[in-house]
């Protein structure tokens, strides 16, 4: 080609963000199975459109079968898992996008790991605080029963550690707010971040 | 959470590309090391974003020590290089973005591979035709040269085969076009696809 290095052409970050009038940001939400996670995500996904802003959603549905779905459930390979939807949040953000990650993310190390791919600024941790109990006795997708009689392994809460956030951004009370209220509460802690 | 089931929230793929007003779709540049893809990359992003699309650029730059930094340059690294590569295109064409991906992909497997993750009617081939001699005059990195020398292993063109796309969408003759040229040209067959 010609006059190859003629230009600079590349669109940076601030140019996505002047025109999406936000930042780039990512929104981690952490909970047990069942405690509403990607409810969560998917709700508040969908106030952000409706809003007219950018974002994406990324959950077990659209990494597990895709991009990880080389991936297991052992600790190294949940650490593995993390680590790719967190630079792959990354490549979002850069494009000017709200990144809600609706993964379990049981191990502190990993969400520190995903804190530092995606810098300290740009990552609000969410705690979905419910407790086993009230998941385990939901047990929407039939997980935990199957966890229990040993046809799943590793699933955590039952054979897997779940490690709490120990100093979340924002903290949900599942128990006491219904999900119009815990998307809500997030989209107004989340606008203040933007 | 109260009535955890009772909406289905999911914003979707129209959702997204009814408001971008133009469809989904990855645009893939193939061709050697010094060929211009980046260039051509990047220019035909500034193109898009200017004219309001919504588009993305994936290159080593922002794969290589990101997502794929654990990846070297042997096949079997080079597959699972552009199977993310695949699967990340894919998750930004369910947001509606013009992806376009700027990497060597000297394999056909690896091509076809792509088009079956991100799908025949979402993928765009684009064959940068440029020499390995003109590319190697250029040399702009002093890649060639090192990988002549045998500083850097199996490099395209040099010590790594190329395969040139069969019959690809759209092919740029780099002897003879600008980079402005080829940009535009790319840009006016691509508004055909949207």
């Amino acid at each position: 080609m010609k006059n190859l290095k003629t230009h600079s052409y590349k669109i940076k970050r601030i140019d996505f963000e002047k025109r999406n009038k936000h930042r780039g940001i990512a929104i981690w939400l952490v909970g047990l199975s069942g405690s509403g996670k990607s409810t969560l995500a998917n709700g508040l996904h969908a106030k952000l459109f409706e809003n007219g802003l950018q974002s994406v959603v990324l959950d077990g549905d659209n990494t597990r079968l895709g991009i990880n779905k080389d991936l297991g459930f052992s600790d190294e390979d949940r650490n593995e898992n993390i680590r790719r939807v967190a630079e792959i949040s990354k490549l979002f953000i850069e494009t000017g996008h709200i990144v809600i990650n609706a993964f379990i993310s049981p191990f502190e190390i990993n969400r520190i790991e995903a804190k530092k791919i995606i810098s300290d600024k740009d990552f609000v941790e969410v705690y979905i605080n419910s407790s086993i109990t009230t998941c385990e006795n939901r047990d929407v997708k039939g997980l935990y029963k199957k966890a229990r009689s040993g046809e799943i392994k590793d699933f955590t809460g039952v054979s897997s550690p779940f490690e709490k956030p120990i100093n979340p951004d924002i903290s949900i009370d599942t128990e006491n707010l219904s999900i119009e209220e815990s998307i809500d509460y997030v989209f107004h802690e989340l606008k203040s971040k933007l």
